[in-house]
């Protein structure tokens, strides 16, 4: 089993995995005289193959685990983290660890091998992005869990290590260390300011102009200040929200149009580059009633989207400080040219 | 010219370096019909192609900028940072930048393409590892940098644009995020015991064995506890010291001979790896005389290295927790197996 540790200098959580290292490399998942792969697990007509389904979007007299989805949640064949058995935490000196509990889960995203995310219509990718509202409302209320993160790899370069467009959820028994400081830092500016960091951040780069990429009523694209990658950018809603769980449908009919019209011009400007996807939002809340009481306020969802252009070496990996050769304000003029708006 | 950039939320800085778009990509240096590969820059007799250098070890009648040495220091072509310029820092807002100060130096290890760092025999490492603490000396100096960090990208998924062997050196003219938080962590741990962070945690490791790969006199091998990456591993001095500045020629040529019989260990058992090596020393001290008061007790240079076999995807980007396939025990296991002993 897998269970995650702390460094003892850093406080820096890792998950130590050792099943992983079974997972499949990298299938590229091609279509031969232009049929079907058909050994890919998340094509439609090959449901028997993957652990059975979790959640699925579809016509209302579909059996679980046969074809007919639009959308399909299934467990991960190779979880990082799994969700059967008692969570427990430990110590020994300086060295703390905590049992691999957790939930590692595929939103398989069509049952088309073909499709990107974003070939797909606006209604199906709404209906994505209501699949990880679901799945997120499902794990806050497992009591073991403190974080959920939502993300997407595509292409190799990515990470992703299955071609048939899927993205993840990962739940975790600790708060990550990415997720603590975005969280301390907006709860401390807000103890300070009495406002939200990230709507001021946005209303900032709105006033600015220079780095938005794209805005409707309900989102703005900013390609952010301090980018750690060319063409790095957040997706942020426009008005106040911790958590994507109280999204609107209105507001993913909105979300779908805008990831849509960015990942088409992504394709379009970048060629097709490989990406990663992030949802940063409020941390699951049941276990800790009370805990963060003005997170409602104080912290502020978002989607971290980078294409994977440049290669980390080891100065960013020994201090954490990127090198980005495209600058924010160059990289916005590009998107905001290669943006299409299917805005309706 | 380049500006170092602070994100507004979590303070992570980052370096916009429009410039470093136009260096080359991979080079891997094939060596034709047994020849050594003539366009190299970093190869004996091609010292024109370079920029003039700023070190080297050689033959005292030898000239700057001709062949006959045996490791050469020279700025790099396509710089994060320049040396040249007077420093400014200011803020728009929620906004902060400096300008791209510092330096970004290239250590060429050998004249020799063929030669892998791990092939140079004991005295030539030795050398190398005088290069770094001749030049963190200098650049200590300067009194507008904050911080200066050794690091080596071997292989092209190691993030290596050139395959001739060298080493790199990055001054800053921020305290970078990840070292930030070495230094206050340990701060806050002496300040609470009166000990170093890493002083206790290598003698937990010591005294627990699983996990040590090789100790000598002078420094202890650790598969750490929480690696990040298969096969991570950090060198520690022994003895308490802060600062890799005040290493003794004794202890660099031991340092010489873990690092060479890991280097080997590594190319055997791991075939020939991409790594990253990075230098973790304490921070450059002449612009702050008495900032850091303690930082000779509180903080402990080691050297992090990490073979580059898994691919970091949106998870690890999205939360900074790794996912790692290969237990510490189980990577310790297999490079105390794999370590030749060079000792004399």
């Amino acid at each position: 089993m897998s269970e995650l540790r702390k460094d003892p200098v850093i406080s820096r959580w890792v998950i130590i995995a050792p099943e992983r290292s079974f997972r499949p490399h990298f299938k590229t998942g091609e279509v031969i005289d232009g049929k079907q792969e058909t050994n890919c697990p998340f094509c439609g007509g090959n449901e028997q193959v993957t652990p059975p389904e979790i959640l699925a979007y579809g016509p209302p007299d579909r059996k679980p685990n046969t074809p007919g989805w639009q959308v399909r949640v299934i467990p991960n064949k190779f979880p990082a983290l799994k969700v059967e058995g008692e969570l427990s935490r430990w110590g020994i000196g300086l060295l703390d660890k905590v049992n691999g509990i957790g939930a590692h889960e595929v939103i398989v995203e069509t049952p088309d091998h073909k499709k990107q995310l974003c070939d797909l219509p606006l209604e199906h990718i709404a209906l994505i992005l209501k699949a990880w509202k679901e799945r997120l409302t499902d794990l806050d209320r497992d009591d073991r869990l403190r974080y959920a993160l939502v993300f997407k790899n595509k292409g190799d370069e990515a990470g992703a290590s299955i071609s048939h467009s899927h993205s993840q959820i990962i739940a975790t028994p600790i708060t990550p260390n990415l997720i603590k400081q975005e969280l301390i830092s907006s709860k401390e500016y807000y103890s300070q300011k009495e406002r939200c960091i990230f709507c001021d951040y946005m209303f900032q780069e709105i006033a600015d102009e220079e780095r938005v990429v794209y805005q409707d009523e309900h989102f703005v694209i900013i390609s952010t200040f301090a980018s750690r990658f060319p063409y790095e950018v957040w997706i942020l809603p426009r008005e106040h929200s911790a958590d994507y769980i109280s999204i609107t449908d209105v507001a993913v009919n909105s979300l779908a149009s805008v990831l849509k019209g960015l990942l088409v011009g992504f394709r379009e400007i970048l060629k097709d580059p490989p990406y990663n996807l992030v949802l940063h939002t409020a941390p699951l809340r049941t276990p800790r009633p009370g805990y963060w009481l003005t997170i409602e306020k104080d912290f502020h969802w978002h989607i971290e989207i980078f294409p994977r252009m440049t290669r980390v070496a080891g100065f960013e990996w020994g201090t954490g400080l990127y090198i980005n050769p495209v600058s924010p304000e160059e990289a916005s003029l590009t998107l905001r040219n290669a943006f299409v708006d299917f805005g309706q």
